[in-house]
């Protein structure tokens, strides 16, 4: 048994959800130095089973995601078999969905299913959203499902694409110093515009960071503080002139938490952004 | 109990990995029409009950992701209490990591642990790709991990910022006719650039799907699949100058497969990508 732990996640597909439970269920055990080594597009037992016996030697721990139920009752019997801990990550929700929706699971992997318009839509979604980055496309604003706007750091840009993966257009426009929000932004529909704001402790820190890692003197911090301090009092200026629009406060927050309350402040206005969150699948 | 078929997913954070997996599961029964409706940042037993009876009421499956032992021990005996349903996505996961790691779980929910320099490393990511998309950022292609080159409607746009959400700093360049590549992508690391092609006939398809979207007339159907051909095998006379790029055909394929292929096909020629795969967490 090597030094280093290992999970082998192991999937009919691209395996990315199943690592993406994995990582989460990590998050519970900090500094554990675990190895996660990705296996993915295993739809057959001859491709199974050398996973299975290089985790038996190495002492690694199996997770898998398979939807053929034939292979999934392979890999239980060879673990046995090989002394190997093995977790079936959904087949048992698949079990559980069968009996409450009174059907036959179709068990094939989700990669060979044919793509759906939702799909389509999600990198239609995607696209739009990256063009109108940074206020590069203001006639994007009044087709946007939702616009962000605030000044430099407050995560626009990583929030606009983590929106756009959930099937909406975004645009994004940055709050600068004494210019006015442009014209195209007060036509666009103003229940779809947000605001974002951050704490100015938090937003020094940040942009010193930023000077730093350019190469910039950082020594100015007082000057850099009044600096940030008019910057936002400017943003909280424009949002006060446009009271329709909701104002979510970044500070400390993961993206994927303030994409959840910017979806929560917009779900009982705007159809759109509620079927995102709650999608008829 | 309502016609529409409920899942309500509950969460101790944003939820986002429980839809996730929820939404996988659900692939296996097509046309289902379930609904999903999302409870996020639900750590009391207060917050939970009321879920749980209106589930019990419209006869909802519940399926839920919660770190604290308490609360998912709350939610096992009100769910039997009120004859609902109730599926916990990641206890089992958990327990068996904590036996496997022999470690205690910290049972902190993870929307409130502190943020990760991995997260940020992928905010950063998320920023440097959105900014060098379309090759407006030459100078960015020898500082990216991955530089994406293809035709138009070959997905570069949302390849990058799936890559992206994963770690990696991606810039894509489109391959227009009769443009020779710039300098720039000459000058940067060759085992980082990637070449994506796609068949003829998909991408007439595609093409044409655009033209209609925009209001253009198709009908010169010819003229375009003479088009498309030749853009086509003007790429393939690139990849062709450039052996040693890695050529990944995307027809047919989801984005998510082809950016399994694409790490995989990177991985043993580049640290920094087999790192994304098989990180260290």
């Amino acid at each position: 048994m090597s030094d280093i732990r290992t999970i082998d996640v192991l999937s009919d597909s691209t395996g990315e959800t199943a690592e993406k439970v994995v990582r989460a269920a990590l998050l519970q055990f900090p500094h554990s130095g675990v190895q996660i080594r990705l296996h993915t597009r295993v739809r057959t037992r001859e491709s199974a089973r050398p996973v299975l016996e290089r985790a038996a030697q190495e002492g690694a721990l199996v997770v898998f995601t398979v939807v053929s139920p034939e292979l999934r009752e392979y890999i239980h019997a060879s673990s046995y078999e090989l002394r190997v801990e093995a977790l079936d990550l959904i087949g048992s929700l698949i079990g559980k969905l069968g009996t409450y929706l009174d059907r036959q699971p179709i068990n094939t992997p989700s990669a060979m299913l044919p793509l759906s318009d939702e799909y389509f839509r999600r990198i239609e979604a995607v696209e739009f959203t990256v063009k109108s980055d940074d206020g590069k496309e203001p006639r994007n604003f009044k087709k946007a499902d939702i616009v962000l706007v605030g000044v430099s750091r407050t995560s626009k840009t990583p929030l606009s694409t983590l929106l756009a993966q959930r099937g909406l257009r975004v645009a994004n426009l940055p709050i600068v110093l004494n210019f006015e929000v442009p014209p195209e932004l007060e036509e666009a529909p103003q229940d779809r515009v947000v605001g974002l704001t951050i704490g100015l402790d938090q937003l020094v820190e940040i942009r010193k960071a930023r000077l730093k890692q350019l190469g910039m003197p950082v020594d100015a911090s007082y000057g850099l503080r009044e600096q940030v301090k008019e910057e936002l009092e400017y943003a909280a200026k424009i949002f006060r002139a446009h009271p329709q629009w909701p104002v979510i406060d970044v500070t400390g927050r993961a993206i994927e938490e303030t994409a959840v309350i910017i979806l929560e402040s917009l779900k009982e206005r705007d159809e759109q952004t509620k079927n995102a969150r709650a999608a008829i699948v």
